[in-house]
């Protein structure tokens, strides 16, 4: 029988593909080809069916689909440790505005987000929602790392170093929106900063602009109790409530952090389909108040994972915000089998495609997706032994790397390496901005 | 002017000294002459005054005295993944334990120690502190790989795979001291396992013995909420009341978990200087509750951090928990300014050496005390920028390997590799129990 030629053949020790289902396999393969998954199965059987032209084998390996971490500020990776410890207020008012002020350019976005790809790509990371300044640098960026992202470009009612006023962001926005069509690695969303730093009437636009568009909308939403005080005490309502009236709550509202939420307003985002991102390291760390996670997915709400910015996790490694998922999830419930590490991974996969709007090409192993895939293997004798995979890769992600990445079938990371990242040149470019950012704490 | 001759001059980017100051200096070093420290400062100071024989420099590196693990189970590291996701009790009556009956043996013992000692050793800890069988197994494994430990011998009512009765720990407990009395690696405490396993008798032994002999006494006490109000129903107190009337809150107790604790069980503990040792990663795992560690700082109650076993965390890296310390102290306060890293630094050094009784030659660069000293670099570009390096290891930690480590003055880890451990024989080893767990596994 004739086999069936294809680009690559990649077999693993274990495979995870979430879905169909959330199951782990042994001794499984994935042939890719183009930039999509073609078949997934049983390694002897592909060998059968298929004639590789590549065929790369990790027995010792964990295949899973790229993870996807769905929120965040890349460029913020270089304010990473600046004002620790602080109130948060403090931390923002004093310390991350006025630095970001003096700092914030594309040749800052430029480094901090190919930093943050970098360190994405050693954690397994294959898309990335990014809410920051100069959108189009980081798609830049991006598309040379042949990195997944999806941009949600900020809205803000005032000046900022990347656009005049409001008006300013969305020409810029729809600029990106229109150059980026052509390239399959870059999706454009809008992200009004806060239902707090916009005005109800620039809320108002984004929805008529997301539903003329299909474009998703990215928010900071009820990420502080304080935040849900203000709103109470100025509107007589909780910012949920006005999102909802304004027609907000819908499939296309990624809603960012969600630490505080009624029952009734958790009912709301389960009728009309409305995703949250979780970030637990981040609310943690800011004291910020725990996502109700067992809550939102008892109730069926799609939940995703996101590392926030480097500044406040310090990390951008999905795995360990998943694993914070679930170790909550646990304590929450009391009960330590809440939280499942098969219920985190999927958060971090296909929750994360969901949210985004691309269940239909992303997020899990099955034929027809895009052949984003990540291979961890283990990084040190601590990885055995191997009872679990799950478990392995969420409570103990520390002993695994991730070893090989694909993107849309194209490898960009080798042998733990990044293949398209210059990072001798990034050294250099990290140490510039550092001696900015140097004399700018030296002076405050 | 004369310099004096010594063994070792290491100096590094920054070094956190933990006492006296918890602060972080840059460019300075370290003097080891034998086993101990013999001086720290700047190093353009150390250079005048000091002739090294071996002068080690670490440039990018983060210096910290080595790590203690204050609580933990080193050969279950061969259990990692066994029944994830399992309720507490299911998980230990029909996983847990009846595997152990099956597999702990001094060649279990063995691998799994050595295996965990690798481990600890790739992420800085120089101490570890094990309740486990075959204790004078795992002083053995600890003596060849040169790692300092306090091992807490079992003490158990009936038959385990290590001793016949509880009259049998106590022999093979004292037979253990005797050995260990001359080597300055190996110390030995009582480990009565919980006050619901051991009786009211037994554990009046223990304090009679500990105090004859000045050893510690480390138990694990109030990991449940389940534990406390059974022994409300059954003793009408709870475990510390009755541990408190036997005169065992003292400086040499050391009580592992203590997630739950009254105002009044805070007093005792800060009035008569008992130890708490703190699991966070642990207790979120397995549901058990949040140790109240902001009450016990305030109250100035001494807190050590422990990794608890592999079975129950997944990771052996204290920073990690000491992570998670910080996270949970924030998140209880809620307040970004609580649980500060170098708070948390000093729970996983200081305070690990104060709980252990060790406060005097252990936990901080200072001169006279033993030279159990670590120091981390850069495992990636992802370490940069270093704007503060409390939180780069205590948030970051991934980020960060330790590179080398000196154990009583003797190099132990050199370029992230452990110098005394057979990994590929190890390998082999570790099969070999896989496949008789995996027997376990399938049969059960």
């Amino acid at each position: 029988m004739q086999k069936i030629i294809c680009d690559t053949l990649i077999d693993a020790g274990h495979v995870l593909p979430i879905a169909p289902e959330n199951r782990a396999f042994k001794n499984h393969g994935l042939v890719l080809q183009g930039d999509r998954i073609a078949a997934i199965g049983p390694l002897p059987t592909l060998l059968e069916n298929y004639a590789p032209k590549e065929h790369l084998s990790f027995p010792e390996g964990i295949l899973i689909p790229g993870l996807i971490n769905a929120h965040g500020h890349a460029a913020m990776t270089l304010l990473r440790g600046v004002g620790e410890d602080m109130l948060l207020e403090p931390w923002l008012r004093d310390r991350i505005w006025p630095m970001e002020k003096d700092l914030v350019s594309p040749e800052f976005v430029a480094t901090g987000t190919e930093l943050a790809i970098t360190e994405m790509l050693g954690r397994g990371v294959t898309t990335f929602v990014d809410m920051y300044f100069f959108p189009e640098i980081t798609a830049d960026v991006a598309r040379r790392a042949h990195m997944r992202c999806l941009l949600a470009f900020p809205i803000f009612e005032g000046v900022t170093n990347w656009a005049r006023d409001v008006d300013d962001c969305f020409r810029l926005g729809f600029e990106l929106h229109d150059t980026a069509r052509g390239n399959p690695l870059i999706d454009v969303a809008f992200g009004p900063h806060a239902p707090y730093t916009v005005s109800r009437a620039t809320l108002e636009r984004v929805l008529m602009y997301s539903q003329e568009l299909g474009l998703g909308v990215h928010i900071h939403l009820h990420e502080t109790a304080a935040e849900v005080a203000a709103a109470r005490a100025r509107e007589g309502r909780s910012w949920i409530d006005v999102l909802d009236q304004i027609g907000l709550l819908n499939p296309q509202l990624q809603a960012v952090h969600m630490t505080q939420v009624t029952p009734a307003e958790v009912e709301r985002f389960a009728e009309t389909g409305a995703h949250v991102i979780h970030c637990p390291g981040s609310n943690m760390k800011l004291a910020d108040g725990i996502c109700p996670v067992n809550t939102l997915d008892a109730a069926g709400v799609n939940v995703a994972i996101g590392t926030d910015g480097g500044a406040s996790n310090n990390g951008l490694d999905v795995l360990h915000d998943a694993r914070l998922a679930s170790l909550l999830a646990k304590t929450e419930a009391r009960r330590a089998d809440a939280g499942k590490a098969s219920a985190s991974l999927y958060k971090a996969t296909l929750g994360g495609a969901r949210a985004i709007g691309r269940e239909d090409d992303l997020g899990s192993l099955e034929p027809g997706k895009l052949a984003d895939v990540v291979v961890f293997t283990p990084a040190s004798l601590a990885a055995w032994p191997l009872h679990d995979p799950f478990a392995a890769l969420l409570h103990h992600g520390s002993a695994w790397n991730a070893n090989a990445v694909w993107v849309g079938g194209r490898r960009t990371v080798a042998d733990g390496k990044p293949l398209l990242i210059d990072t001798a040149a990034l050294r250099g470019r990290i140490e510039t901005q550092t001696r900015r950012i140097a004399a700018l704490t030296a002076r405050g």
